[in-house]
């Protein structure tokens, strides 16, 4: 069963609300001997968290990691590593008038109808809160990618409601807070959030997330596949609502003479497949995105219903993202970081006795 | 793992290969008490079944299924539930030439880098051909979806290529061998593929497939979320390229007073979420769509690669779907039945104990 | 995969090392609704407790839990839940002198060999401590069990090296720091057990625990039948040799004349099965009995090897049990009840639509 | 979750009932390039196969294996590995009488109880003709570990009833259909068994099996243990009702000093351990031992029930073995075989990367 875990020779169990005392994972099957340091959480926890700027909730976390176990002299020991987080700067006093009420587009209709009880503050458990041990996690899956396998996981945000960029460069996505890859457009889009956040309203975004370096062959036909497990490590993050792999939905006007990519000694002729073809890494860059809603809680009243099954007029007063796809770029990172870690694990498992196959072509052009 | 098998409390595992003697399924958890007969699997494997008319591959799959276990006297009994079908029809021989080249587009290369052996006849364990037995294991979720929770699980083609319904009308999709829901459209329809198979191209699609009457409850965040099983189970058909809940990607252009559906006593007021908040069912319909890419096996020749890693021309003479979209309904149909029967006895399993919880509002618009 | 991980639908993970900062469990799948505090961990761990008399390790564990998630205004919400402890009274540098050496016995020289690297202090990840948060789990487990189900379940120390009790009342069980049913022989047990400390040396036990009230029903064959799991759980606590159910070893002699358990309308005439038939719970008592080694980590001077391979005498100054069994039977009631209430859970999930069956009979005699 | 399935990353699923058209597995994780043949299979099936000799059922199982997938050319593929084996001479009008009993000591008021249908045909799915496809799976895993480790698993009776090994030889073991390691007791086995078959009674047994030439390092603690994962196995075949592993049971009236394994530069001086601390493999010979109670189907008259819960005398006419112990032997070794394979594969997946550990010492002695 996978409540609070996945992944299967690495696996990721998260715990704890939004409000609550604490956060945390247990990270289980990493190898051993990988050096790790509570400080190198920190880069990745950063990108990821609030209050960064002022078009992300303004909630300060701090974020401070505590490695519980699975961690000696500074090297993992393959044993069980956990990690702690404290929640501190959590005002649940912002939501006491949401208690009894039950706001559209949020999970607190359907927690409650599951399970007959809820935690009401910062939306308990369906809170964005638990991504951050997801990044945590991938702090340590991209970590072993890069040094085994020297692969390269990287995002970016490719949509902001309607604004796209309009040039591309990996340089530019860490230099602003918007994770675009487009300098010339950041002025642009500041003023869009600025608008955005005085409307009181929010917006939608896209985020593309890509793997450089992967090896052919990883991925496990038929109900293992990489492209499955990818799709399902990406719909479970908040707010999350299509996925796509290389050509994606655009596959569907597609000829075929378009959109096979044709092999050459050389390498690809083109990557619509997005690094994977019956499931298993083709060699070429992983490409993957993701549709990301805008968020529900609004200072704009809805109508929801309260405990009473009464329609109410409902407005959030929590510290809210008005695009929360802006920071879903490190987590959607994370979450391909551990599946592709997962998946070379799971790969040495059963093909680790099969030597050099040949023949192995380049991974060649990456246009899709 | 789950290589070949996919499920938590109601699995399936299956076997086989395209042009290997038979391809089966053992279906575990199935819960005992069911009727079935061997005769009930004819419709949808019909449905599924190449052969049926000019616009699918030509391959005849009689498809006539054995119980072998898990059925006594006509009612399932708890335990393993398996299914054969025996292969006819399979002419090996169409992939003679095929067997020391590697297809564009085709999972002949990845499947040959990742194992160093592969079955090269109808593409062996890649095929489609696969998809068999998961339309066999949907029909009984959908049986008992229908009979336990009077839940219909249906689909229909979205888009060919370039062509979408004008109008909409679920009575017409099994009227037509394109699951089209326009009748007026099917002569067009026609047209269009006669001319496609000609020209030996193929085209992508869009498949539209929903869930009605599905109860508040279903799905357990965080990582056994209803819509990340689900995105999974479709990306694991083959050739799918996307998936989308609801909204899906057009959530990114969307403002949060738009996307919210709003709640009132007399039901929600909108369906932008395809049925699924927080991971769990929202008591609406459950709408998913994939995007299916054209495929690549074409009588056009396209370059690949030999055995020995010289560029070579590649023409494939098997029998081929030019729009493996169009069967792709009845499978994805089959994928969203099975993830909802393993969520419903999941949620029973862990939250059996919770009786009727209020206040509870009718699904009420499906608009989105 | 299971490394640190027990149970599907209930599932424990635990982490933590002997001698590192926190110990800590996260338990998913929990039924929501369960009043729970963190006072209500304290008697049974207590009861596993190490200082608790001079018959055990010296070592103090405070063992004050605290509720990290999962829990809200005194319930369980159906969502992960994490438990953690503080280590306390750590002294590595009883350890120091054997961080170079593989003490025989121990699982120094195996973890080593696995990992490349391991904890020495006070054993790592390999200690008993880790039973700490099964014992916890299993509180949650009891009182499902008993609220739901009025399931009992407990355990007794019944043979200590050559001493077995002479009498059986289960009123005296908790009433020494044996566990032993035996009241009149208490004194003896303690002469026993003073002598086998100044010698320096260790002794193994047996230990038995059952649980009553269990409904039929409960098992899921072929391989997750209640007594594969049962014997799984216990073979994984640490120095666990031997496991049987029922009448166990005992059996190999036994004619099916003796062994089988004749049935009446009025109940079971015997219990060799130990409640447990197929693989599924019979209605009577589940008998475990368990054998548990002595432990290796003696004053008294043993061959081992050092880091270089070289030939060492190895004396192990830490605090240690002289009989680890006796704290064993906290540990291996709470493991049943975890393996119970996980079955009880998944029974219901494929099962629920089962209804009343009948003809059932009582539980009947017990002797065996 | 694992109704009919065992297994991680080597998985095996079975299905079928004793008396239904065909029983089978999938064999999911087979690293690819394997060797296989059906003639392959021939062997351990006889072994275990009745009708052997006058001692065992006279039922006559044929257990042709049909390879249906997973194997090109002579090789794995790495995909799904499918057998099936027809049933032939079922005669269910045996267990026409016994359809609406309950025999005492079996499967049939338990799965009676838990599914509220049950297959009464040769005990269905309760049967041990199930064991059958362990058999045929483990022959995969014995070859793959003696190819690819030079290990060798095998097993004898130890104890049939009173009777026990007065010495013991290897070579023995197969010349005999006891499966016993004393040729000069075969003549007394032969009149013990067949006054036991004239008596109508039936007896239990000791099963020991042992894998010889496991590497230092297999086994996940904590809750993949090496042991617990054989516990669990053994446990799940039909009749076992206790495991133990090295000195087991006896462990409980040893000392420290006499258990513990010293070790040497030269090797370990014992092994009592049975070749496993803290759930990995220590270098030694892993030995296990089960015990297994006599079959309860017997012409001597039991009390029953029957379907309307009235006491019933029982008289069992089906072919049964009078000791089914004696055909165990085979499929503990397929069982110990799948357990140690499995473990292997995960062991590479997450130690992978560890190079060869030093320092490391022979077997040594195999005492007990």
């Amino acid at each position: 069963m996978s409540h609070n875990r996945f992944g299967k020779v690495l696996s990721v169990t998260t715990f704890g609300e939004s409000h609550g005392p604490a956060i945390g994972c247990v990270i289980d099957g990493v190898p051993p001997g990988l050096p790790i340091s509570a400080e190198e959480f920190e880069p990745d926890l950063t990108r990821r968290a609030t209050g960064r700027s002022r078009h992300t909730s303004q909630r300060r976390e701090a974020d401070v990691v505590e490695i519980l176990s699975g961690v000696y002299q500074g090297r993992t020991t393959g044993t069980a590593l956990a990690l702690l987080i404290r929640n501190v700067d959590a005002r649940s006093k912002d939501y006491a008038n949401i208690e009894a009420q039950f706001r559209p587009g949020h999970a607190d209709y359907t927690y409650w109808q599951k399970y007959g009880i809820r935690d009401p503050n910062g939306g308990g458990r369906s809170s964005a809160r638990e991504t951050t041990m997801r990044v945590a996690a991938g702090v340590i899956a991209k970590k072993w990618l890069a040094t085994h396998h020297s692969i390269t996981v990287r995002g970016h945000l490719d949509q902001l409601g309607p604004l796209k960029p309009r040039q591309f460069e990996w340089s530019s996505v860490e230099d602003n807070p918007f994770f675009w890859p487009d300098a010339s457009m950041v002025g642009e889009l500041e003023t869009y959030m600025d608008d955005l956040r005085k409307s009181g309203d929010s917006i939608g975004a896209g985020v593309t997330v890509v793997a450089e370096g992967v090896p052919t062959g990883w991925g496990e036909p038929i109900y293992g596949k990489l492209d499955a497990e990818i799709a399902a490590a990406m719909m479970s993050i908040n707010a999350v609502k299509g996925v796509e792999i290389g050509a994606g939905f655009a596959s569907i006007t597609q000829h075929g003479t378009e959109h096979r990519d044709e092999m050459t000694p050389e390498g690809f002729l083109g990557n619509q497949a997005g690094g994977i073809l019956g499931g298993i890494s083709t060699g070429q860059t992983v490409r993957v995105r993701v549709a990301i809603k805008p968020t529900s809680s609004l200072r704009l009243p809805g109508r929801g219903i309260d405990a009473n099954g009464a329609a109410v007029d409902i407005v959030t007063k929590g510290r809210h993202d008005p695009c929360v796809g802006i920071r879903a770029t490190p987590i959607a990172e994370a979450m391909l970081a551990l599946v592709l870690m997962d998946q070379a694990l799971r790969h040495r498992a059963q093909c680790g006795d099969v030597g050099a196959v040949s023949p192995r072509i380049p991974a060649g052009i990456d246009l899709f």
